[in-house]
């Protein structure tokens, strides 16, 4: 169970550059261990062991015949199967789409991982159209976690916390609209980017909410995660969200510290004295980045509100025609709030988006005298695959929908967010913290993660279940 | 009836900048003529008699000391009475809003006109809560057409049309979420430019539909009315709409010539055969533009039907508070309207506003090919007030809406147009015709209405009810 057992995905890309490894080899390790553990964790629905090969086989021509081989050589990567992938069916975690034709193309964000030398090895499971917290789906099974597979991995993008967590892809891409890359991050022991929106653009992928879907990377360092962002950022004008910004690269600032950067602890709404094991967590952050001030935020609970609406709404007219069409073919789960969706009045829409706007004042306000909000990424670890409830200050509740109780409020407003991955004692399994940064400051997001991986803050530790022990 | 009877804004300003005559000449000049013409034409609501006279009092001082009075110098100018003006309550064209506190300052766009030397006389009528095409009102009366009092000026901006056209204000502003500164251009005469969406910001005035509506002037030439916008561009943040680009004069550019831009006329919905008078205007800017080419312009249909959609959603969630406690309150023609916009489904808005991203994709890519797209901008001249039919192809619809039949596609996707006037022989009133370009391209609109008008292709008459004849 250490850190040295699963390598990291700059490891693997120098290890391929200098020729010390072929990525045939390590494509050929990573596809044995993805056949060795998916029945355990049911984290893949497609993988790709002929395109990976020749891939892996190309590449390796390709150094040897002096080319540069990409930042990202052979390193192993994985996508949510709401990904475009040449092909294959995107299957956005449905039934219903497997009667789609084939992807045509590969996703943009799959084309630049690939131009950097990443071998994409499969696409990974999800909640169906992306409506989902726990990593449950009713069509393909639960996605399982790592760290024990009894338990939940969190979704939506189930697949893409847990393979990743089990070293069956150092990276992986996920899409979050209200926290799904954030909670299986926090779930699964990993660093998860949910990057400002309209940043990455999303060609190529299944929709689920547009004005609040966005695409980010997964990864087991802070390292890996900011190289993959750096090999992903650009605009593309398939995206007509992605704004045409220069890119920022942030590997190379990394490692600039976090003297001098105002860290503050989200406070009201995000208060986790209830949630003993997020606020252990979001403790020990405060203290490592020096973050005595405590935020209200007030407006955060609108903020969630309106995100809620705009989702249900913006959710349900995609799904439309399907609903009416085939609504037996959909999840239970999502089933009854897609159709809710197709209910309620326009005036709530147009108002949740007013919400949304105002509260994006709010924390642009904050951001004028903050550089970093801290907030636990989800109340608790990891429960139990099938739990349905969650004691939420006194009162149970749903499970599902207050999983993103604590990042539904960012991404509303589409603030960068990294979530870093930190050690529960009292639950034996890992728990993230949020560090929410201003618009397009995804820089000082990873530089505040690489602080506390440096100082030791963060997850080290390999899960039980993983191709280190496969 | 000639036009040497009423003085351009550039004719003010000249002769103000020289000292031929005094900006407090002008004002008192024209405070006479509002309060003999107002009587018949129910154009203004408010008369800002001081204020004005000092204003130009303060102006040929500044003069009489060497410093620049600006580029409109003295020129009288009323906006419609949804822009704030400090002291006075802001109407929007509402009974309701009589209970409101008085604006503390002038709207950003009022400031600006101010800025340049151009003076404020006055708050024009308008149609409640500006959803309206007919200039009605049902608590301040109709707004009478100079052409023929006993006609509609058309709206919801019915007093910048009917003021401006009869000399009261040679500028004026208006605000146009369908086309309420280019229908009453039209039914009055006159130039009217609505910009690109984002490019004027909207800051202290009363919004209708926060996604659709513009603000711009009114003119009685393309001189002046470029004169005004280029005393009007530029960012501001109070307005979350606006774009933050650079200014690009249009003034200084007027007299470019068309030689070279591609026109074409829009066919498809557009076709006005069974609009005579729209028709005979169309043909004859066509002929003069050298527009041979005639366009589909497929999806302007659908175009219109979402802007509908946005604009009930949106009005009526605006809306909603004074629905519930006052709906007694409100003009007859719009409550009901408003009232259905609280009830459809969010899913229809959510569409709605997609429908519009891919109109306006349909309209960029015409713009690759295209400078200049030539369409009627009402179907008909100025009916008779109280007028509620119109034969929309055969069929007899509701006039009110489709006074906006050919101007909604256009503002659905905010691009710039100018409305320019032309005189219709067979009904002996006038009637405009929109010169539409691709986003920010407000220049290309001026430049061909300017064309125009030195072809003598455009009105130059001056209406019977008119301070030239007061």
């Amino acid at each position: 169970m250490t850190d040295a057992n699963l390598p990291l995905a700059a490891d693997i890309a120098d290890a391929v550059r200098s020729g010390d490894i072929s990525a045939a080899a390590i494509i050929a390790d990573t596809l044995a261990s993805i056949e060795a553990l998916n029945p355990t964790l049911n984290c893949f629905t497609e993988v790709l062991a002929q395109r990976a090969t020749e891939r892996a086989a190309q590449l390796d021509a390709r150094r040897a015949a002096g080319q540069d081989p990409g930042p990202l050589a052979g390193v192993p990567f994985a996508v949510k199967n709401l990904f475009d992938i040449a092909g294959v069916t995107t299957l956005a975690g449905s039934k219903i789409n497997r009667d789609n034709p084939v992807a045509t193309r590969d996703a943009v964000l799959v084309e630049r991982l690939e131009n950097a030398g990443a071998i994409l090895v499969g696409a990974l499971a999800m909640g169906e159209y992306a409506y989902d917290f726990t990593g449950e789906n009713e069509h393909y099974g639960a996605c399982r976690n790592p760290w024990d597979p009894a338990r939940m991995s969190g979704g939506s993008s189930s697949g893409s916390g847990s393979a990743t967590a089990a070293g069956l892809a150092p990276i992986s891409l996920g899409s979050d609209t209200n926290g799904s890359i954030r909670v299986p991050s926090s779930l699964c022991g990993l660093f998860g980017l949910k990057p400002t929106y309209g940043r990455l653009p999303r060609t190529g992928s299944y929709p689920f909410c547009d004005s609040l879907d966005h695409l980010g990377p997964l990864a087991r360092s802070s390292a890996d995660l900011a190289l993959a962002f750096d090999c992903l950022q650009g605009f593309d004008a398939g995206d007509p969200a992605c704004a045409e910004r220069p890119s920022l690269p942030t590997h190379e600032r990394l490692d600039l510290g976090v003297d001098g950067l105002r860290c503050a602890v989200a406070g009201g709404y995000f208060d986790c004295t209830a949630f003993p094991e997020a606020q252990a967590a979001v403790a020990q952050v405060a203290a490592a980045l020096g973050a005595s001030r405590e935020l209200e935020l007030p407006g955060a609970d609108a903020g969630r509100s309106a995100a809620y609406l705009v989702t249900n709404a913006e959710g349900a007219a995609l799904h439309r025609e399907r609903l009416r069409q085939r609504p037996q073919d959909f999840d239970a789960d999502t089933r009854d709030r897609f159709l809710a969706g197709t209910l309620w009045p326009a005036g709530w829409y147009v108002r949740a988006q007013a919400v949304r706007r105002w509260w994006l004042e709010q924390m642009l306000a904050v951001f004028r005298e903050v550089d970093i909000v801290i907030a636990p990424a989800t109340p608790c670890c990891a429960p139990a695959v099938g739990t349905t409830t969650l004691n939420v200050r006194g009162e149970l509740q749903a499970l599902r929908p207050n999983l993103g109780l604590f990042t539904q409020p960012f991404s509303a407003v589409g603030l960068p967010v990294v979530s870093v991955p930190l050690w529960s004692e009292s639950a034996g399994l890992p728990i993230g913290v949020q560090l929410v940064a201003a618009p397009w400051r995804e820089d000082l997001c990873l530089r505040a993660a690489r602080a506390l991986e440096t100082a030791g803050i963060t997850l080290r530790a390999t899960p039980p279940v993983s191709s280190a022990g496969s």
